[in-house]
C-alpha cells in the first residue's frame, strides 16, 4: 500500500505530515512511503532523512498518485485532481459545510478523513491533531506575547530596582489556552484566566493561575467538550463583566473559538483604550474573525498603543515539533485503518470503527 | 538645575534615558526636567504621562541646552553642537581609545560621565548600566531563540507522544549569560553553560544548569570580575575542546565580550556544520565581530540549516523596562552628583567621589 507524504502548499505552511521517524516506522509496517522532494525542508526534516528511514523521494505528482495520501491542510482544486480514484485522504479539511473541495474527492470515489471530526473520546486522543496542534499554539502564542512585550515577564529583583511580573490575561482554558496559561506561568507571570465553562476552573487553578469568575445567568459547555455560542443577552453580560479584568492586563492571549461559527468577541475596542500604552494582546482566534475586533488577520498591527498580534498559524511557527506530533497523530490512526492481509496491508472497513466512521465525510455533509 | 531628556535618534533605539517615574522623584528633589516630545513613545512612555510627573515638554534644542544631559546612546557631532557649554553628559559612549566625538564635549568646558566606565564596586551596582541592560539582553536574547526554534523549550508528554527539552548551550556566565540561562531554565529546557572564569561554575549549578568544564592550562579571569583574553593556545584549546558539546546544542546563547577588543570565536563554521538542522544561535556578541564567524550584525540568517541571530540590541526590544532600569541606574548615579546649596541643587565636585572619579574621561583618555 503506498502513502504519499507531498509538500504543502498552502501560504505560509511550515509543517509536513510525516516526520523520518514516522516513516521508518510506517516502512517497517510494510508500507511504500512516497514524500515528495522538499517536503520537509522547512519543517527541519531534510530529504537525507526521509531517504535513511527508508522513504522513497517523488515528485509531486508521484506524492499525490497514492492509496493514502496524507495531508495537513486542505488540498487545493490542482492537487484533487492529482490524486487517485479510490484512494483514502486523511488531513485537515477546514471546511463547514458545502464543500466543493471535498465534493470533488467524494465523486473520485475516494474516502475524505478529516481531522478536525476525530471524537473526542480517551481511545482517539492520541489521533486528536487539534489537540496536539492547539497545544503548540498555546505554547507559540505565548512565546510570541514575551517577544512583543516591552516589559519582562517574570518578576526581577535587580541591584537597579525590581520590575513587576506580566500581569497575563488568558481566554479560553481548552488546550491552547490551558498551554498559554502553563507558558506564561512558567516565564513567571502573573496569570489569570477565563473560560465560559465552569468546569474548566480547577484545570486553571492547577496551572498555578487564577480563575477570573462571572456570573452569566448560563453556562456555555457545549457537546464534546467545547464550548458553545451563549446567548445574546449571557453575551452582553460577559463583555461587561470581563471588561475589567482585562482593562489591567499587560497581555492578553485569547483563544476562543467555536467550532465552524465566528469568535466570540471578548476584547472590546473600549477595554483596549483602557489598556496600559505597551500592552500586547495575542488573539489566537484572529483566523475565524478574532475575540477583539481590532484584530487584523496574519498582521502585527498597533492600536490606541496596543500590539495586536493576529498571526493564524502558531504551529507552522514551531514546524519540527507540530510536524512530529501530527505525524505521530496519523500513525496512530493509520494503526486503526488497516490490517495485514494475505497480499499485503488491507484498508478496513472505515466505517466499523467508531473513530473512522466519525472521521468519515458522506457526500450528505 | 536643567536636566535634559532628548529623544534617542541612534537607529533602532527604543530606549530613553528617564521614565515617568524617576522624572517625578527628580522633579520631587527641586530639578527642572525638560523632556524632548515624543522622548518616551518607543519604549511605552508617552508624553502626557511625562507632564503629569512634572516634566516640561519641549523641542530638541531645549532638550539639550541643559545644565545636565542624560543620554542612552554615544551623542552624534550635531547633538555636541547643541549642548550647552560647561553641562554636565551622562550616557553610554561605547567608545574605545580615541574618540572625537567626546574631544569636541571636553573642548566645550564639558565634564562627561560614561556609564561603561561604572566602576563594579557593591556601592556603584545600584548604577551599572551595563549590569542592567545586559540583565535585560540575557532575558530577550532567550525569547527570541524560543521563538525561533522550531520545536518545544520544554519536555512535553502529550497524548502525541513527547517531546523532549530542548539542549540550550549559553556560552559567558557574565550577567547576560546568567539571565539567559534563568530564562531558559524557566522555560525548562535542558541548560549547558561555559565561562572562561572557573569561579562562575557554582552560579552555573546554583541556576540549574550543568557547567561545561574545560582544561584550558589558564584561568579567564581579569580585572573587576570580567572577563581576559586568553592566550593563543589556549583559545585553540577552547574551541577544540568546546567542539563538542555544541554541537550536541540545539540553542546556543553566546555571551562572550570582552571590553574593546574583537568578541572570542567559541563557535566555528565546523561546528555550526554539526549542529542539528534547525538549531539556533543567538550571538549577543554580534556588536563585536560575534562569538561565531558566520553571524552578521543587525541580521538573521541561516547557514548550513541552523538560524543564526545577530540582533546587535535587545535592550531596545524590551524598551520599557531597559529605559526603566537604566533611568533608576541615573538617579541613583544623580544622587550622589549634587547636594542642596544656598541657592538651588549644587553640583558636587566630581572628582572627590571615586564613582563619579571614575566615570570621568578626561582629555587624555
Amino acid at each position: 500500500m503506498k502513502i504519499g507524504i507531498p509538500l504543502e502548499t498552502c501560504p505560509g505552511e511550515t509543517r509536513v505530515a510525516s516526520t523520518p521517524d514516522v516513516v521508518k516506522k510506517l516502512v517497517g509496517k510494510g508500507f511504500e512511503v512516497l514524500v515528495e522532494a522538499g517536503a520537509g525542508v522547512a519543517a527541519g526534516y531534510p530529504d537525507a532523512e526521509f531517504d535513511a528511514a527508508g522513504a522513497r523521494l517523488t515528485d509531486r505528482a508521484d506524492a499525490f498518485d497514492v492509496d493514502l495520501l496524507l495531508k495537513v491542510r486542505r488540498p487545493q482544486a490542482d492537487e484533487v485532481q492529482a490524486m487517485r480514484a479510490e484512494g483514502v485522504y486523511v488531513g485537515l479539511l477546514e471546511s463547514c459545510g458545502e464543500d466543493e473541495i471535498v465534493s470533488a474527492m467524494l465523486a473520485k470515489g475516494m474516502r475524505v478523513l478529516g481531522m478536525e471530526r476525530m471524537p473526542r473520546t480517551s481511545r482517539a486522543q492520541s489521533m486528536d491533531a487539534l489537540s496536539s496542534q492547539s497545544n503548540i499554539a498555546g505554547y507559540r502564542a505565548t512565546i510570541e506575547a514575551a517577544a512583543r512585550y516591552g516589559r519582562f515577564f517574570p518578576m526581577m529583583m535587580t541591584s537597579a530596582g525590581s520590575a513587576k511580573p506580566a500581569r497575563v490575561v488568558v481566554l479560553g482554558a481548552g488546550v491552547a489556552g490551558l498551554q498559554a496559561i502553563a507558558t506564561a506561568r512558567r516565564l513567571g507571570a502573573d496569570v489569570h484566566a477565563y473560560d465560559v465553562r465552569p468546569e474548566t476552573r480547577e484545570q486553571i487553578i492547577s496551572l498555578g493561575a487564577k480563575p477570573i469568575d462571572l456570573d452569566l445567568g448560563e453556562s456555555g459547555s457545549g457537546e464534546g467538550g467545547y464550548a458553545k455560542e451563549l446567548s445574546d443577552e449571557a453575551k452582553a453580560r460577559q463583555q461587561a463583566a470581563l471588561g475589567d479584568a482585562l482593562a489591567k492586563a499587560h497581555v492578553i492571549v485569547t483563544t476562543a473559538q467555536i467550532p465552524c461559527r465566528p469568535a466570540p468577541v471578548l476584547v472590546t475596542e473600549e477595554v483596549v483604550q483602557r489598556m496600559r500604552p505597551g500592552s500586547v494582546i495575542v488573539d489566537l482566534a484572529a483566523g475565524s474573525g478574532g475575540n477583539c475586533p481590532l484584530t487584523v488577520a496574519d498582521e502585527v498591527v498597533v492600536r490606541h498603543d496596543v500590539t495586536l498580534v493576529g498571526f493564524t498559524n502558531y504551529p507552522a511557527m514551531v514546524p519540527a515539533d507540530a510536524s512530529a506530533f501530527y505525524a505521530r497523530n496519523l500513525l496512530n490512526l493509520i494503526e486503526i485503518m488497516v490490517s495485514p492481509g494475505d497480499s499485503g496491508i488491507e484498508l478496513a472497513d472505515l466505517t466499523q470503527d467508531d473513530i473512522t466512521a466519525a472521521m468519515l465525510v458522506s457526500a450528505a455533509a
